[in-house]
């Protein structure tokens, strides 16, 4: 068996040729085969070889599946075997139209892979009745492309991410071949119609080749498509322009033969192999000319080979043929003999001995072992996946010589061993960001690596940390960082991707997409676990001062909760140490969405690095520092945090109280993994009852300051004893220009207002500490009021650092120093 | 005042000739005036006329904004107001690359818009201060652009959606120029690149024209535009492959004068007006060739006149001068130094007096009243906003002669009604699809309309219910759909979004900024109310069959709960006629974002038009039919529900318990209006304790099915009385094959479960009932198993009716039936 991971052998070229006849029916019957057992799958419950008259109870009672679009990815798929035989070239295949989950099926059972993956369904008479059976049938498999399918890292589904999942499965193969089928209704969507610019990113020398296929055939579920409704000058232009070479191949519409239609592709096929083959040859000669990739637009009709009118209607070539054209197939004898007469013209005798059995000519056409496309192990990423070489990150801590006696940005530490990850992992880890790496701090990384870029270059003066191969990749576009960055990671490699806080939304529906890919593999034996997909959302919404409301939404957290409970994991690590110790932990973890949420601005270091693996270890914790408890007594209140802004305000209302009410016994507890607050039995991360009493007591009020919306602390804790006791102050929606301090004020959440929640929720203190809750309004007051004037925060606050550090002078650096530095560092604050 | 609105004047040519030396010298004035101003809010808390020397406390201590954009948008605005005041061409300008914030404000301002608007921003030296000092300062504006500014209705803020908006604006405004600045770096974002394809979409003679500029200033935060870093070539073919006619326009890399440029920009400018004044009188005379639309490639150094090299680094054309490119202005006499030069540079004496009042000539080149673009109404359309005219939609009630005594699909009901919406408003109403408008059952409305498409048209065999010009618009993207319909809306008009639920998380980050601007505009007293933005969410989560797991997934509406309570509005129609009422008041509704989600499947309808209207317009009832309550007694349970097939579970449970446990005293409540459920100090909607008690009982079970997610419900009622005895069931996430009554089964909210969960919280029930608990055990196996052998659900399921209409015979149709026909007529389930 050849196995394409030992000895690639990519890249051939071979003399542009018409195919010998042998080859040419084996294609030929590949495609009537796929297309049969496409047919078979949609409509029918039993008698799959046709074997005896087809009666109304062969045919499903509901008929739910996807014809239009499965003749042209069972011919492509056809060709590409051929293609891929003769020059051993390791290739997966993207189906965008995803819809075309039958053609995949049936292309993965021809080429023998199904029967070896799913033994149950054998290759004979009786497995392909139980095939057909289970297509979009209860408790069977779904009618898209699914992570059932072998051979797929692309979910049928939501549209638009084929070529971003082809290019994130490039980077880094260098001898892969990926084949990327973009439907033309998916060529309407947002983030499909960005990511044709990939191109400009590739490098042709270190990674893979994308083929962009555009599978032109006319229609979606009720209209024409916009790409097939221009002039085919108008079309290459754009493809042009999009910075490809098109070769156009349109076939199908009028009475050529298929013979000729399948060695007309051929040759096209093997000329846009050759074209790769040249490039590769070039580039790996040092050409650094942008090379314009080739690509294929392939116009064939809608249900292709299907019945072209049924009823009447105009079906094959039309918007008819996009589901199920027959839907009503088991209604009259009529409509039985049109779907008979339509599975006979595959000419099934020629396809299946008597037994079932595939004939050995198709199965020929396949090629060996792993280069089966539905059997690369590039579509099955966990296989390939190997562990990170971590360096050790406590060597990267930041000094702490006592609770808030320094200061940094975290991120900017965590850059520092990104660095280093980057250094001892050169080729399977990568960094994806909007344009925002260095604002988010990690700049870092810069003295390892370079962002990667295959446009032109202006020269030193402008074109800062930019090369044609690098571990950082950058593109305005949030769709496309998310897609490629799970391209990367399906096809067994590592990754992360920063960005900000409120525009992390715009991926939303991609992240509901690949959790619910990793839910399902979890269930399937053969697909083995990947690594997990880690964000950092560095600039968050609490800072983001004067840029506009529209920068401010901590709903994302609340979005990737509704998740399943085994895929998600929420982190809001207080400082730079604990940063450090959550993202180690989160580059080592698989089948997970990780979210870390840590903000970029300089603050103060509360934890040294012991302390910080300790507290990231519990996930939640009792800051006995911060606090004022007396041994052997409950806590008067329970002051909890998670986040960074949120913490910091919690310890200076902390301050205020033991300065000024220091009989009052305080408990501080800051949370890191936001999942510890949720029931042990609903989250695997989750607290016991027992344990969450032990942090948070059972009857002592708590005043929580949190970094999102308030209502997930609810919901988390919501069984919890002390939840009756529980008053969350969390990020609310308004839309002001503020200061950072303003903001906290603005939600409640600054330490006066805390001091005030405490007051009012401890009983004994709502009417002896009078006079401290009036003093701690006037000073909300004075604070406003400063910034109205002065255009930053009052000193009181801007200056504020935790009182240990201030007994002895003040802390390192010092939040205001670091601020201005870092601001002229990086052209200021977020974008 | 010349009215834009009486008398359209638009679409005339001019000779194309070089500019007279005085209109070039005020062009050149506004510009320098306006950048003069921009940096001014930059940098400036004082001394706005320079009047003496430049002190570091002139300066603002935190400096937050962005310059890089701002010159070039200033440019092309002074351009824009020669050329308007000229034509008498109505106008807006949409700013893309939002963070020029700066340059809007300086524009409105040197227009005197601002002033009339914010009358505290006097045209003077003081409030030359005022509007320095409130930018992008603590109870100030914003740095983006944002509802504040006059004459926008686009956001700075997340990238991507200019041409979008702009398109949006042009639908059914004839006269209206949008002239649509493009940055480069938004050009990269996936919906702005699938935007330029809406020039396919808009009809040269009923809408207006949108005018695309892209400023290819060539930076983004911190790297190169992809688009800035092809071949001209290659930028040119791309235009030309989106279907437009490009004019490329450099300046600012070499050392030509500043009126030898805005000699050659004018012309430019002449002539792309001319060539859209001969495409507008062609298409007036009948020519139906799609036009090429000219757009203009603006590409200009990124912040053009600002310091070439600060501490010796290039900064204007760079990414360095992407936002405050002076940083430490303050910090030494240097820096000080270099902005003082920088503001000098511009000449103030020659563009103010000395009392800081604008010089004639500049304020000669705005245009005349509305005509200038800050104040055209098109750009506040709740100015222009007129209500619809609203056919009775009691006239299109189904008929119900008993509760589930008919069967409907709700939303071909409501096409009913819409398609006289669209009859009586031919030029203000539109509705807008991803191409799901027929697949989610609104085909009635194409006996009034078609959907308007201005590509290729290949017959009357293919392409149905398509025109030049109709009143609903498909294009596969619902970045799009949301986009245009933001666009229309914001201008004054009117219309609905419909959409799978679960893609419509697609525009999470959309719908936020809309929701956002609402909140925004609220409070800011010149902004008139607009038309809601109502969404139509009909193949929603329940009803995905066999799709797959990615069809499934209904937490936008968490999503739009995170918003502000005054902007939304949830409802969950569960008939046919409830849905009709409640879009009738959706579409009367003024600034909410209302999300609809009704399924598109045959359902019972329960509720006669009377009924339907009354318990709509309470949003939350008993249905005293339904329940087996004894007057003057409490319930024994509450069942409630929300959500069509919540309320059909809940309805057959309710079924089962009084034929079987006739003793038991069951109150049904059915919610449409899911805020009802909030404290009324929470959102507007929201019932006192006092009516929650009433309806759901304070020491009662409830037992609650719900669409969603069940953690919104315990989130809505948490303060309730009642809210230690809710149990909700609702959905849960699980990838599956399944039928509908599986997917019920799936997520515990099937009849036989409720049932379950009644006897489980009903104390005498739990022992006197274990038989009837077990057969509800034993039925759901049942069914289940069922399922698996069959496809399709069990009769007991299927066929099931309630009880009061099988006593007197079937229901009219019944629900098999009409699921068939509905199949047939439309190709199937969802896409």
């Amino acid at each position: 068996m050849t196995s394409v991971l030992d000895s690639p052998a990519g890249w051939r070229t071979r003399e542009v040729a018409p195919l010998d006849d042998e080859t040419l029916e084996r294609v030929d019957k590949w495609w009537r085969a796929a297309n049969y057992l496409s047919v078979g799958q949609i409509y029918l419950l039993d008698n799959p070889l046709l074997a005896e008259p087809l009666h109304r109870d062969h045919v499903k009672p509901r008929l739910l599946g996807h014809w239009g679009t499965t003749p042209g990815l069972n011919f492509l798929y056809a060709h590409l075997n051929r293609a891929i035989a003769e020059r051993e070239q390791s290739t997966i295949y993207i189906t965008g139209p995803g819809h075309g989950g039958p053609g995949l099926v049936a292309s993965a059972y021809l080429d023998g892979t199904y029967s070896e993956v799913y033994s149950d369904i054998t290759e004979d008479a009786e497995g392909l009745r139980r095939l057909f059976r289970q297509f979009s049938f209860p408790g069977g498999i779904p009618s898209h492309v699914a992570p059932e399918t072998p051979g797929s890292i692309h979910e049928g589904g939501e549209l638009g991410y084929a070529l971003s999942h082809a290019y994130g499965a490039a980077f880094d193969n260098p001898d892969l071949l990926v084949a990327a089928v973009v439907g033309d209704g998916e060529a309407e969507t947002g983030p499909l119609a960005t990511s044709w610019h990939s191109n400009k990113f590739v490098n042709p020398v270190q990674d893979g080749v994308v083929l962009p296929i555009l599978h032109l055939n006319g229609y979606k579920i009720a209209n024409p498509t916009v790409l097939a409704r221009i002039d085919e000058d108008e079309l290459s232009a754009l493809m042009v322009g999009y910075g490809h070479k098109p070769h156009l191949f349109t076939a199908g519409f009028d009475d050529e033969d298929a013979h000729s239609i399948h060695r007309r592709f051929a040759l096209v096929l093997d000329e846009v192999l050759n074209e790769i083959a040249e490039i590769k040859d070039r580039a790996a000669r040092g050409d650094e000319t942008r090379p314009m990739w080739p690509m294929i637009v392939f116009r064939t009709p809608k249900g292709w080979t299907g019945p072209d009118y049924i009823d009447g209607k105009k079906t094959t070539g039309s918007w008819r043929a996009h589901q199920v054209p027959l839907a009503s197939a088991r209604d009259t004898p009529e409509h039985l003999q049109v779907l008979r007469e339509w599975l006979e013209s595959y000419g099934p005798e020629e396809l299946f001995d008597a037994d079932g059995r595939v004939s050995a000519d198709i199965r020929a056409l396949a090629p060996a072992g792993h280069l089966r496309m539905s059997d690369n192990p590039h579509a099955n990423g966990g296989l390939l996946l190997k562990d990170l070489r971590l360096p050790d990150f406590r060597e990267y801590a930041v000094d702490v010589p006592r609770p808030g006696g320094s200061f940094a940005e975290a991120p900017r530490i965590l850059g520092q061993w990104l660095a280093d990850v980057i250094r001892l992992n050169p080729d399977n880890f990568r960094i994806f960001g909007p344009d925002e790496t260095a604002s988010n701090r990690l700049q870092a990384v810069f003295e390892a690596t370079d962002k990667q870029w295959n446009a032109e270059f202006e020269g030193p003066e402008v074109d800062e940390h930019m090369a044609r191969a690098g571990r950082v990749l950058e593109m305005l576009s949030e769709h496309q960082m998310q897609g490629w960055l799970e391209g990367y990671l399906l096809t067994g490699r590592h990754g992360l991707f920063n960005c900000y806080e409120a525009f992390i939304h715009i991926v939303d529906s991609m992240v509901n997409q690949h959790a619910k890919w990793l839910k399902v593999t979890a269930d399937i034996p053969w697909r083995r676990p990947i690594a997990s997909l880690n964000y950092l959302l560095s600039s968050h919404v609490w800072r983001q001062d004067h840029n506009g409301f529209s920068h401010q939404d901590p709903g994302f957290i609340d979005h990737v909760v509704n998740k399943k409970a085994e895929i998600v994991r929420v982190y809001l690590p207080p400082d730079a140490n604990t940063l450090l110790s959550t993202y180690d932990h989160c580059l080592r973890s698989r089948d997970y969405v990780n979210v870390v949420v840590s903000g970029k601005q300089p603050a103060p270091n509360f934890l040294t690095m012991e302390q910080a693996i300790a507290h990231c270890t519990r996930g939640v914790g009792i800051w006995d520092w911060a606090g004022t408890e007396v041994e052997g007594q409950q806590p008067d209140v329970v002051l909890a945090c998670a986040g960074d802004v949120p913490t910091l305000e919690v310890l200076a209302a902390a301050h205020i109280l033991r300065e000024r009410v220091p009989v009052l016994k305080v408990r501080v507890v800051n949370v890191v993994d936001l999942m510890r607050l949720q029931d042990a039995r609903e989250h695997p991360h989750g607290l016991s009852d027992r344990e969450f009493d032990n942090l948070f007591t059972a009857d002592r009020p708590i005043v929580f300051a949190y970094h999102g919306y308030p209502w997930l602390i609810h919901r988390l804790t919501y069984r919890r004893n002390g939840h009756d006791n529980l008053h969350v102050r969390g990020y609310k929606e308004e839309g002001t220009t503020t200061t950072p301090f303003d903001m906290a004020m603005l939600n409640d959440i600054d330490r006066y207002k805390l001091v005030i929640d405490v007051i009012d929720h401890v009983h004994w203190m709502r009417s002896g500490q009078a006079n401290l809750r009036q003093e701690m309004v006037d000073a909300r007051l004075r604070a406003r009021a400063y910034t109205r004037d002065h255009g930053e925060d009052i000193p009181e606050v801007r200056d504020w650092v935790w009182p240990d550090a201030g007994e002895t002078g003040t802390a390192e650096g010092g939040p205001q120093q670091d601020q201005v530095s870092a601001t002229a560092a990086t052209g200021g604050d977020n974008e």
